[in-house]
């Protein structure tokens, strides 16, 4: 048993779609929840700066004495997860592997898509991760540069949304029998992208998948929460405006929340 | 990634359940495999016994190189799996956690039953794992000394263990909505106990439940064993006569397989 909270980092809001995804499977656990919406998005940045910012928001939660990081956002984990992991002495989870696991179950053909930010689909690191484990794959991966912004912009359901998915995803339909959303913010657009590339194509959410890995090592590491405690006090921090976090995160998730603003 | 074999260790044939579903869901790791069938069943003897002789079958696997060890026996991880655990450097998963957690998943009304061999149910591990992730949860837990020995001496479609069943699951019939198989070597008894227990009683075969996560660990840990390497060279040793375990175990994995007698 552990009480600590759990701490999960985004570039912005994409990674509420993980968070929501908690409140569901493990509403024990209790939150802290850091979004960097004053530099969002991160997926046309370099390396060196992601690398840079990132670690000011694993820093930010480790004086907040968190039991374990999720680095909600596929751009940070893409890379910086593995040095994270290496240095922290607490469990630090991504979002790449528990998605690139569940796409190589899902197939049938063998032909896995991936979409994600520039830096996500330029790291390789789906492709990586799915042909380390399945090298018989293929994979066909696909940079989205302005599906985070419309999200961040909270214009998810707007003709300018729906225009913008139907043309990306273009050069993937009928292509994949699974789509890796491999940017937390995508599911958020799910409903538009399941349209354009087919009620059949199975789209893997990253972010939900990692739930199932954090519950999985909450077990192996001892440190699941007691549900007797006092109810779960979530926390939200962003860099930028806490209204238009507040106002995003609320629609998604379906419940009140208390943002805070935070300079890294 | 990490090409080593995982080992798997038993106080007979029961943990070959756990390898069955390996091959299921991870057929491109190597086992390696030891059951203690000369001292089986565990359940009965004394804890410092099922300790001692656990941690024999858990040195023998270490001088195999192995990266990983699983104690595909619930008799065996309800004593000493936390101290095999904490004393290791590689990661050493027990059946119990898997099963609670998806117990507590998987039950509607709260109703949670465990059979188990005698040891696992004094222990009253299960109860504990189930009741600090959810304490709302009643568990009724029964001990079935006569199961494993049936499965072990390969009688498990004869009328006797029909009648074995059938008087020793009596008193949770209509009790409970979800039924641990708390010990590995149930799921061989497994069409005669859901018949007794009845179709809409879900059974939760644990060591099942543990494949999952070790999928999931092996993913934590980048020890996946690369698929590009030569077919995984499975090995089987027991304590006693390797005719008799291999008899059992080409029967239910439905593969031949070469068994090697070990003495510890």
């Amino acid at each position: 048993m552990d009480n600590r909270p759990i701490g999960f980092l985004d570039s912005g809001v994409g990674g509420l779609t993980v968070v929501k995804e908690m409140f569901k499977q493990l509403p024990e656990e209790e939150i802290i929840f850091i979004g960097d919406q004053a530099r969002a998005p991160y997926g046309p940045r370099p390396a060196e700066q992601i690398r840079e910012y990132t670690w000011q928001m694993v820093n930010f939660l480790l004086t907040q004495n968190v039991k374990m990081i999720v680095i909600a956002c596929n751009t940070a984990t893409a890379v910086v997860w593995k040095e994270i992991k290496e240095q922290l002495s607490i469990p630090v989870l991504g979002v790449i592997l528990p998605g690139a696991s569940a796409a190589i179950k899902s197939t049938q053909t063998g032909k896995i898509g991936v979409i994600g930010t520039p830096m996500t689909v330029k790291s390789d690191t789906y492709r990586d991760k799915i042909q380390r484990l399945a090298p018989e794959m293929e994979v066909e991966s696909l940079s989205c540069p302005k599906f985070a912004p419309i999200v961040e912009s909270n214009q998810m359901t707007s003709s300018v949304a729906k225009k913008v998915v139907y043309e990306t995803l273009a050069p993937l339909v009928g292509k994949v029998d699974t789509l890796i959303l491999g940017c937390t913010h995508y599911p958020l657009l799910r409903p538009i992208i399941q349209n354009v590339m087919g009620q059949s194509v199975k789209l893997i959410d990253s972010g939900a998948e990692t739930v199932h890995d954090i519950s999985v090592l909450l077990n192996y590491f001892e440190i699941n929460r007691n549900r007797k405690q006092k109810e779960a006090q979530h926390h939200f921090y962003t860099t930028a405006s806490p209204k238009g976090f507040k106002e995003i995160a609320e629609q998604w998730m379906g419940r009140k929340i208390t943002v805070e603003h935070i300079d890294l």
